[in-house]
């Protein structure tokens, strides 16, 4: 008996750390990996004949195709570091395999720099592309497996379980159809109509839901 | 109803973990690029001939100019953080419109150590003055964004909103136009000069604020 | 006496303190750790006449052995952090000696990002997998060293101690013996048999264990 | 009137904030310091003729001296961790100069790492021994500044304070004394034997005090 309560209470404990933890280490891997996406903005090596003012002009303008793909990276760690808070925030207790579902959350968070560096280095290639689509992609899926597992084993607040499954579930679908079809957008169209495209998707996202349903998270 | 309730109360629940984890990746963010910003400083490379005292203490006293620039770039830092955490302490809630403005803030503080590796590669070019001086600015425009957002949208205490907007309002602008001159300099004087003054005003804001209506921050 | 009530008191809020810092600087540490694996991954570099499609196809193809070692590391701080963070959960005080415990085995979480890249780099050779295979022992050996200090200076729930004790001991060793046996393997077979036989091994540790006493944790 | 009690609350908020943000920055500077700090142990670069398993086995041997001085800087920030968490554990209170006392410590957190590097490269050279003291020597004077202001401005718990003082003083002062003496023996010896008195002087503070002034901490 002593070791039925024990294993009860451990649990409990276990749980209890792992959500003031399990934001600790969240908030950790996002703010490293916003801050050496940014990183990747190599300062210029200009050559002794070019180190005046207008060799420095032009060597920033030439950095400003990459200045688009990090700021579009940070929208894609802020939409996900907001998404992942939100479900976060409805959790009434963890258990150790959603806590893995979220350490697997942020293994493709920490993948987001190389994407940003693959595409900033090969914009034009429709590869880079649909690698950096498949990030998201996977950001997408494990935000929604900690969803549905979270609902069937009950980590959620019970009364709010119906209304919050139908408009995450709702979100995250909607966002990566959007997502999919601006990049599909690279069979017909140069890759930076995808990259102009993916851009607006998130700048919705950013300063207002258009979408009633969207308008909650 | 039920909807109405769940809305309400997920709402409250998103602001109020928003706080908590706003501080994390603020903290996180501030943290990594503060320690980034001194990796810069690179261990001088000398040849076999060079590698002994009178080598090395030349090729220190060459790094000089680049920790003056590092240590305005960590008061920058540490003056925008302190600013951040005044603000951040007065809010009583959250919304997502002001997470967006804090994580834009946040964006601007990580270009910080890109603005530094330019200024300190290319001290004596306007134009890396300028373009740290434009961080400067995006730093405190979304301060200001943020406190101006939040006392529409009433998400500071009540009581204290009449005279924290005035302070807050008095110091981003002041603490702005201090920059702007001494940047402009840079029109008449070499940059060093520009940068020194910009030490100086950051060293006023360290050490004791002179000016009574800035004496509260 | 005043000395003696100071002497007390001082400790019990040294403590106290440490347990918040000591989740602070390990999630810190983790998250950075975690993220630098990752950032392993380099671009690859592309020749003019290689950058197209094929090129970069080849490239991160050639890329997926690293991607294997990257997810094992992953893997492997995730393993190391949960369970970091049940012994953490189960302390009620803390004291100085089982601070630097803590640190002794943070040391050997910042060493991963090290044993990680030597494996990536030199995946063929032994040593680089015994390095790595040390590395994991040593985090194991680190963490076991916590739970038996703080068992004997009664750091945890007392009630909790005979269960935990037994648990906990049982985890570590059965899991080091699993990761020392499949290091043993490199002496008869290729590494990779030894890196696929890890991953699998840590596989079973993040799904879900399979032996009963591996269950609570 | 309002302005008054405005300006009283405001303040007290700033303060409570503080400390906990405090913790949270300090926390991050330390965790990325620590990790970069192994990072600094780079993958030997071997050539085709060398990548077999006595070639890397020369190469990692090679590498020991490089590890002894990051376990030291690993160990040099640990005991300033300790020693800073112990003084905001018996804050009560904080103010704005001592928030920027605390950022000036943390400043010569972040040159740890390129102190640690500059001794990995030249470790003969005793300027590299020296910048690496002083950087000791500016973590315990800005240690010592925050103790004496903060009470000086009654920021610690009233009754702890003269016992706190006293203690606190003698262990900075102590410690400060053998280093000093530790890198002053380069003048008779080579740098070597004062980089090993410092280990051992730091693995006297890390293992068990043996001075009895010294045991609170």
């Amino acid at each position: 008996m002593g070791q039925a309560r024990g294993a009860g209470r451990s649990f409990n404990q276990l749980a209890g750390t792992s959500l003031d933890r399990l934001a600790g280490i969240s908030d950790g891997i996002f703010a490293v990996g916003m801050t050496l996406l940014v990183l990747g903005l190599a300062v210029p090596a200009l050559s002794s004949s070019e180190t005046n003012e207008s060799g420095l002009a032009r060597a920033l303008a030439e950095l400003g195709p990459n200045v688009l793909i990090y700021t579009m990276s940070f929208m894609t760690l802020g939409i996900f570091w907001v998404g992942q808070g939100t479900q976060l925030s409805q959790l009434v207790r963890s258990n150790r395999h959603f806590v893995w579902l979220q350490l697997a959350f942020l293994f493709a968070v920490t993948l987001v720099p190389f994407s940003t560096a693959l595409l900033a280095h090969f914009p034009g290639l429709k590869l880079a592309l649909v690698e950096y689509w498949l990030n998201i992609v996977l950001l997408g899926a494990m935000l929604l497996a900690g969803l549905e597992y979270g609902l069937r084993a009950h980590l959620f607040e019970e009364t709010e379980q119906p209304d919050m499954a139908r408009l995450m579930r709702g979100r995250i679908l909607i966002a990566q159809s959007l997502y999919a079809f601006a990049t599909a957008l690279c069979l017909v169209f140069p890759t930076w109509v995808s990259i102009a495209l993916i851009v607006l998707i998130q700048l919705n996202y950013v300063i207002a839901p258009r979408i009633p349903i969207l308008r909650r998270f």
